[in-house]
């Protein structure tokens, strides 16, 4: 059986009964998960190599699916930002196609030796990663996801079960049957990679159930509407991506020219990401000299921003902030300013507001960045760059499946080492336990 | 306010609302946790001191407290084995202030650079231990779980929620108290450790809702019935510790003698431990010379043994086994054997019936040892040792919390380093991101 016509087959019976096929699809990723996570990793990058290629071979039948999935979410009346992230053409296909390959290239994360000691009685310890087992990937309307998770979870040794949005729902098929055939060139088991063959939204309660104990994490990819119902309805563990409510602290000692750079980057460079600044906070020990220029630039490039009293002074374009800007993801060219009375406040705010994503400090002031750095209680906190350096690209990870903000196993970008778990082996001669 | 007179106020309190009483707790949780989280590592040190002597000091309090658990317990009719659990003395006292003592002597697990790297671009990345935030404890009969629990949480950076059990209750009830004066005496919140001041059961389905977001993590400790409750309905991660139903695989290559040793220890050195062994396997290529005198070892220190066809024949006083015995977790002088065809049905069986808690092979075939290291998945996996070194304490890490069996986070022994999370730092030097 081909893996396309294994879809089929389980998209039939999806109309009967959402809850036995979700069952089905967890027992098959745990028989799949054992064959992957015993791979050698020739095989896995193997896999990856034909699925690239896969992925080019039936680019017709992608965009053709893709084009049907537009139609539809137009007739809907999705937004032009929804149908965006929906759209693929020729050159994003042949990026999603690369971006596959390029996880082949990422060293091996499973057998690292994580750590190595011995102890006063010979036996020696062995701390080895291995894979968590099955990942249950659930998204919105990007279908790229479709390959870019499925690509990550193989690298890492884990089966991937995928819950594409309704909307792109057409789209991830064909990319997950050009996945699956990838896998079935390189002798692995096709469900290794499984689409959720129906739009029913059933089917996201199962898999956050965790389909009888088979599924080991789940990790949402959308909109807070989704991260909620992970929230209230998971029974198995999650690698939570809330808000990134991330901020920019100028203190009193930073160079102007520096913050202004660093601030239209972290404001600007793309409003809709998680690592995008959405409030900047000023020491009033500087805001004489750079509180002005700062709110000018970021009017000036086409940003609205919204200040306390004292921002709103510096320039007359800037609306009144509330309390609720300050809990405010915007993802959007609107900015939230205060002026706080320095770092001490500055850290407050943010452990106040902020949603323990990604914060920077701008200051030439070792000590104080130190503190900043040790205080703020967030996934990434950086002194001197741009908070859009939030991205496992960015890190060196190759490629990320999110950014957790949780603090549980993986917190800031999930790249392929963050999907893996970990074993201790023991080599002994003989000891017993007195 | 001591700490004594504020559980008491907490206590009067607890009798009108539970659900009032234990978001209180989780309030002061988390303040205190952002104390103990900035706390340098010599204060948290010399809390633990203070702590130890504090238990000493107060040895007549605790002990009076405990006679009365032992006396409502004795009237209930708890088990013998119940009762030892809970009973204290002089020396098991001290036992417990000299373990809280030297946890102050651990290594600081908190800012430990995890790793470190440059990127082209020059942004020097770290990740950092830090702490996981508060991190709750259910547990039941032992009221030492009280000391060692908060010490480990206080030396990790984390606050404490401890829920004992309702038979240890006035015991662990004095025990916090003196873990609170020893954090008051060294500047630090009494807070930070807080014992769930009512019996009632509810409090524990107000922790596993996570008391309004303020649990980070739960440790159950108990029996079969607190773990399911704990994974019915937690809503926050746990660090899930199952059966530890462990195998001792005995294979051709195997040295008879050093299997009858390794055997002997890991079933008969305490029965009633995660990682004591609870099914024998032994390769059908060594049965005849491995399979009577490894029976009768057992039988002759006093284990029944329950065992398929051949280990039935290979001595009339072995009794039947069912399949329901090699999924039991005797935790008593019983074992269950079953020869096997060799590495891959021993590992196969392994992977259906056991617990992924502790698993060991015997052989002097290094082959075959690697392969059973590499293919059971389970959170320790053994070559020539007992299966009793599943222990923090023998791993190094000084004390855990107890043995995880999940695969997210901390997997196998719990000890300081498990209990921290971390972060990343970033430095730059006026990088923005093209």
């Amino acid at each position: 059986m081909t893996s396309d016509s294994a879809l089929r087959i389980i998209a039939s019976e999806a109309d009967a009964d959402v809850g036995a096929v979700m069952e089905e699809i967890g027992t098959r990723a745990r028989a799949a998960a054992r064959a992957i996570a015993l791979a050698p990793a020739d095989r896995r990058n193997a896999a990856l190599q034909a699925m690239a290629a896969a992925l080019r071979q039936r680019a017709s039948c992608i965009l053709a699916a893709n084009a049907q999935d537009l139609a539809d979410g137009r007739k809907a009346g999705l937004a032009a930002s929804f149908i965006d992230r929906l759209a693929l053409d020729e050159e994003r296909l042949a990026a999603i196609a690369d971006a596959v390959a390029e996880v082949a290239g990422l060293a091996d994360p499973l057998g690292r030796v994580l750590a190595e000691w011995t102890r006063p009685n010979g036996l020696r310890f062995e701390r080895v990663a291995t894979p968590l087992g099955v990942v249950a990937v659930i998204f919105e309307s990007r279908p790229n996801v479709t390959a870019d998770a499925g690509a990550l979870c193989l690298k890492s040794g884990n089966a991937a079960i995928l819950r594409a949005g309704s909307d792109s729902f057409r789209s991830s098929t064909e990319i997950a049957a050009a996945m699956r055939a990838g896998l079935e060139e390189a002798g692995l088991p096709a469900d290794a990679i499984q689409l959720v063959p129906t739009r029913d939204r059933a089917a996201v309660g199962e898999i956050l159930a965790g389909l009888g104990g088979t599924v080991d994490v789940v990790v949402p990819r959308g909109g807070k509407s989704l991260v909620a119902r992970v929230q209230s309805e998971a029974r198995v563990p999650v690698f939570a991506h809330l808000d990134g409510n991330c901020h920019v602290y100028v203190d009193r000692a930073a160079d102007l020219a520096m913050a202004r750079d660093i601030l239209l980057n972290a404001k600007l460079r793309r409003t809709g990401v998680c690592g995008a600044a959405e409030t900047l906070l000023v020491d009033e020990a500087c805001a004489d000299t750079h509180l002005a220029p700062l709110v000018t630039a970021l009017l000036e490039a086409g940003c609205a921003v919204r200040g306390d009293t004292a921002t709103q002074a510096a320039d007359p374009r800037v609306t009144v902030a509330s309390e609720a800007d300050w809990a405010t993801e915007y993802l959007d060219r609107i900015i939230a300013v205060k002026v706080v009375a320095g770092l001490d406040a500055a850290i407050d705010h943010i452990e106040r507001w902020g949603s323990h994503h990604t914060d920077a400090i701008v200051t030439t002031d070792e000590a104080a960045a130190g503190r900043f750095l040790a205080e703020v209680d967030s996934a990434i906190v950086i002194h001197n760059a741009s908070t859009q350096f939030a991205d496992g690209g960015e890190f060196g990870f190759g490629a990320e499946i999110g950014i957790a903000t949780g603090r549980m196993h993986a917190r800031g970008p999930v790249g392929v080492e963050q999907l893996c778990s970990f074993k201790y082996r023991v080599h002994g001669a003989g000891q017993i336990r007195p």
